[in-house]
């Protein structure tokens, strides 16, 4: 077979890898389902466009859910272009709808894998916490009327860093609990910017739905409604029904991946 | 007449102060425009559903032109309703559509009015400084690849602050250019926040478009293609061709308005 290469020589298998951006609004998460829309649908999509063959997206560095956005999630595929990483995430720019960018594309050796090759992810919680609605946080952040106490989320936070079993900060879902819920949270920030609360938090992995329901137990306290002193014995029970409500995906952004 | 008021005797004339955020994308301007989509058009029909009666709003405290935010425009309008303020906003708030949210609402004297009696006003304009674009920026933030120099742009900001004759970064059209051209700039700020570039402008008012023809004349000084030595010059010709194109609308948020 004659080479359709403009340079001599047989192809090259390349492993590319992407970070993107995403405003999980209008997606039914990352992760493709038959007849919805989602981010690694698009992003095929375009690749296809793009390289003119079918293109398979590996997981993706972090899971998100319906609604939740991404200001560094990171994939990788295989391919046998030719266009320079600058052209792939220029190009990728042009096509993709406005809801979705490529931040960077760069080669990476064959045996990378966006998933399996984590050492660190971050995600970040966003609240509105003002009487009144925001039209600029609507689908980006969640609305909690009452006003939080910062100090004492900031005390949760703490005791809930480090090594834990958080098995009742994840789902009940059967198909999604997997075995082992000890993980390492490195970093629990709490901020408030104007009538913005920021809550980032690093660790070595997250259970499912874990951001959201340490989040749901967060401004309880902050509400006043739970008390800070009751998380280790929460921990302890290692039951999700211990702690109230996760909060909404809206709020939720995959911003940071270590590798 | 018999009054129809709850309560005995006559209803008392009220003037309401709102306080208002809007994403600007999908309007045609604050102002009422015949079969266009506008802010005051959404806000009296939200008031009408209200109070029962056709409420007049005000002219608004500061200029928005299609496609530009606010996160404190103020308006005002009378009514005789017995709504205390904290309902009117809730009420408000859970009629208006998503894009539009009251934040504050109170009695005010009789005299006050929303746009004659400002003292100073402040916009900030937004850009996304980065060469791939955003999907949080897209109708919130110009888009403006090249790295922009910020100590250069302060520079000119430094220069334009200050009483001036603003006639060079006027518009030209001959229905909107007014007759007296000075204005007393209080403060220009040029912030970098991570990839965004804040410019935050206060005035004891401003021309038509004035933001955004000087947004567009720092951006070209920031880009190394105007030297601020020449705004001097620029000022001194009062002539719009003097200077570059303006920034794009959605940029612009008008975000603090004094009394």
């Amino acid at each position: 077979m004659p080479s359709k290469s403009p340079k001599s020589g047989p192809l090259k298998n390349r492993n590319i890898k992407l970070v993107l951006q995403y405003d999980g609004t209008g997606f039914h998460g990352f992760q493709r389902q038959p007849s919805r829309p989602t981010v690694q649908a698009a992003l095929e999509e375009a690749l296809q466009k793009l390289t003119g063959s079918a293109v398979k997206i590996g997981a993706a560095s972090g899971r998100t859910d319906a609604g939740v956005h991404a200001s560094s999630q990171v994939v990788h595929f295989k391919t046998q272009s030719l266009l320079t990483p600058w052209e792939i995430r220029k190009a990728l720019n042009a096509i993709l709808p406005p809801s979705v960018a490529v931040r960077e594309a760069l080669d990476v050796p064959d045996e990378f894998h966006s998933r399996f090759h984590t050492k660190e992810k971050t995600y970040e919680y966003l609240i509105w916490n003002h009487e009144a609605r925001s039209p600029f946080y609507a689908q980006r952040a969640w609305h909690v009327r009452d006003r939080l106490n910062l100090s004492k989320m900031r005390k949760a936070a703490k005791i809930l860093t480090g090594k834990h079993d958080f098995r009742s900060f994840c789902t009940t879902d059967p198909d999604r609990r997997g075995n082992n819920a000890v993980r390492t949270i490195k970093k629990f920030e709490v901020k408030r910017e104007g009538d913005v609360v920021r809550i980032r938090v690093t660790a070595d992995g997250f259970l499912y739905r874990m951001v959201r329901n340490l989040t749901g137990a967060l401004v309880e306290i902050g509400r006043g409604r739970l008390d800070f002193n009751e998380l280790p014995g929460i921990l302890k029970a290692r039951d999700r029904r211990s702690v109230g409500q996760g909060a909404p995906a809206q709020g939720l952004y995959l911003v940071d991946v270590t590798y």
